[in-house]
């Protein structure tokens, strides 16, 4: 018997059988399972969360989760203990798992972020968290003693790195949209000449999609004549938008950066969180000899990965590739200016960071924030344009500000 | 219509169609997708995968990753944007989560570790390393300047978390059965009691499944009269055994442990790496006090967490119940005795901890490692029995031994 099945078939198979296939040997044993079934009311639960959840899915504009993905046939590697453990570029012994896959989705970001194949190592995290923290614990061993710098306007996640990573940081003040103030950044260095400066970068921050520009930041630490520098950029969404969009700032490894982590589950869409994180080969190797001494030499900080997240990314850039992205992002940045312009001319105060897709706007009424689940922040509050942002839902947001 | 479509209608429609529902505002709005399709011969490498991964999941006999799982009825939540970010005992903004079966996973995990609902903390990790790292993060944070100490048979993932948390560890000797040496850790003790203890346990080592003894840990600490300790448990397979064999030691919130991590994909068994962490509320509450200054309060190590994992094991738990795992873990135990029984009786070297399922070897023939996907340290091997292991499997490796 072939060990390929198509869903449909197993899906039909179940309902009528009430066992399931198990591939043991290479061959279907079929198990019994009767006596363990899910009580009914146990499925019904289950399909009261699937509704919920579809009609909560169904009415946000506060954040960047794109709901339009499309991962048909993914469903039959579910029943396959897939484990991505480890470097996806070492042979390993656990032979269920789609490193080859995930070597390529690698490949497409380390091209897109303009860094040769031959110089970048990375991973598939499971977010956002985990690749910021593997850029700046690289940094910490990069630049023993070094001080963190991110402004203000940095998400919540970064303090928390930094503390679990036993790292010191500086809060540099922003400027009113949310980019970092150069200014504050080149007096905070100035006395603090003596340490390595580790930066980390929003490459869009969450409230306001404010980009960091790296190339101001080099001409700082040129200033402060600093010796000893990393930068990582947190570029969570900006990661899949600015490389789409003439003329934005370069934020990839044509500035110098040393580090880049960017979300899957953000512009790409996933029903679960991951991300994809871009590091100087180099950095890597070095960090790596210095720590197989004791015994640890492992290279992603999760041991056991999800391996089925490779594999969505790698039918994501498949299907869509850089030209169906750059579409993506076209079409969002259009709306995203369509949103200000109505907005504006309503009256309601609203704007963008340009090359992005994050509208702030005055904070409107707890039913309005509400319905459309915006993200607030003190008096304002945003829309983020996402693939599957339809012009209705913001002609709707908008009727409903004046008319709630 | 209905947010609610069987995925059986749902995966007919999209073959018949070729295009996909998409939940927006709470209506089906359907998109053409047809420009953006994965290629056939895409499909196709999806396919040999599939494929593949099927033939190396069904002989392997030397991981802990349990194949007799069974999620039916799961698929129809990838297509929705699940995040559980942050802490699941926190009502929060994002509504597309599955906290509130996340809660029921946790509570079930609680009453199995033997620690009241009220005085405990926890969330779903991404895996073993995840869980790991909030104990030894928890272990730094109430005891300042803390040496780990961990056993020579402990998983190379834990120097690495050490390494991360800019902790100091120091291995204590193994017995040769892969047990912690108390004699040993009371000789590094008495040369370091002016230092905080952090005690790494390994309820299952990964090698040889051995149980380091918290009663014989406690008594070696009281010994020392060490005021300031912190043990956690790496229960990553053992959490899901010890707790339904008679007369197994005590690891859990009965003794004095402070935290407890155990994993998903191993005894239970899924697609993609997940965990738990439970730990003392009290700890878990001094450090979120200590940390909110800095802007750093999330309680979680991932902020964007999966939100699928914690249905599936919800899932595992509701089907089998306390009950149910204790039947698996008979029948494992029982299938363990009979290797190790099948074996000796060969003339082939065998042995295993009690209370465990993992028979330690001789090391076999290049070949029967190979076939049977054994994991090797030196001159021994080892065979993981798990749930879905068969008595014929275990005979056709034992006839492979002598007629490779």
């Amino acid at each position: 018997m072939s060990c390929f099945l198509s869903f449909l078939c197993y899906a039909q198979f179940i309902e009528t059988h009430e066992v399931r296939p198990c591939f043991l040997g290479g061959l279907y044993i079929f198990m019994d399972n009767s006596s363990f079934k899910l009580p009914k009311k146990d499925e019904k639960r289950l399909n009261t969360l699937y509704e919920t959840l579809c009609e909560r899915a169904g009415s946000f504009l506060g954040y960047p989760s794109n709901t339009s993905y499309d991962y048909a046939g993914i469903e039959k590697f579910l029943s396959l203990p897939i484990n991505n453990i480890g470097d996806p570029f070492d042979g390993n012994l656990y032979g269920v798992n789609t490193h080859e896959f995930e070597r390529e989705v690698l490949d497409f970001f380390a091209k897109l972020y303009h860094i040769p194949k031959k110089d970048y190592w990375g991973y598939v995290t499971h977010g956002g968290t985990e690749g910021n923290m593997y850029g700046l614990y690289l940094a910490r061993e990069m630049c023993p003693g070094g001080i963190v710098y991110f402004s203000e306007d940095t998400h919540y996640s970064v303090p928390k790195i930094v503390r679990v990573l036993g790292m010191t940081h500086i809060v540099v003040r922003s400027q009113p949209k949310g980019e970092m103030s150069y200014d504050d950044l080149r007096e905070i260095l100035r006395m603090n000449r003596d340490k390595p400066v580790i930066i980390l970068a929003n490459i869009g921050t969450t409230m306001k999609g404010a980009v960091d520009n790296i190339g101001k930041i080099e001409e700082v630490l040129h200033e402060n004549a600093i010796r000893q520098s990393y930068i990582h950029c947190d570029a969570a969404l900006g990661g899949m938008i600015l490389p789409f969009v003439k003329g934005a700032p370069v934020f990839d490894f044509r500035a110098q950066i040393d580090s880049i982590a960017v979300s899957g589950h953000k512009f790409i869409g996933m029903p679960f969180s991951s991300g994809v994180v871009i590091a100087k080969k180099h950095n890597v190797e070095r960090v790596k000899t210095a720590i197989e001494y004791i015994g640890a030499a492992d290279t992603t900080i999760s041991g056991s990965r999800n391996g089925i997240t490779p594999l969505m990314l790698w039918m994501a850039i498949r299907r869509l590739g850089q030209k169906g992205f750059k579409e993506q992002v076209t079409r969002v940045l259009r709306l995203t200016e369509y949103t200000v312009e109505q907005l504006t001319q309503k009256g309601w105060e609203a704007w963008a960071n340009s090359y992005y897709n994050t509208v702030v706007i005055k904070r409107p009424s707890k039913k309005v924030i509400k319905k459309w689940q915006l993200a607030v922040q003190g008096d304002i509050a945003h829309i983020i344009i996402m693939p599957h942002t339809k012009k209705e839902q913001i002609d709707g947001l908008i009727a409903d500000l004046y008319h709630p």
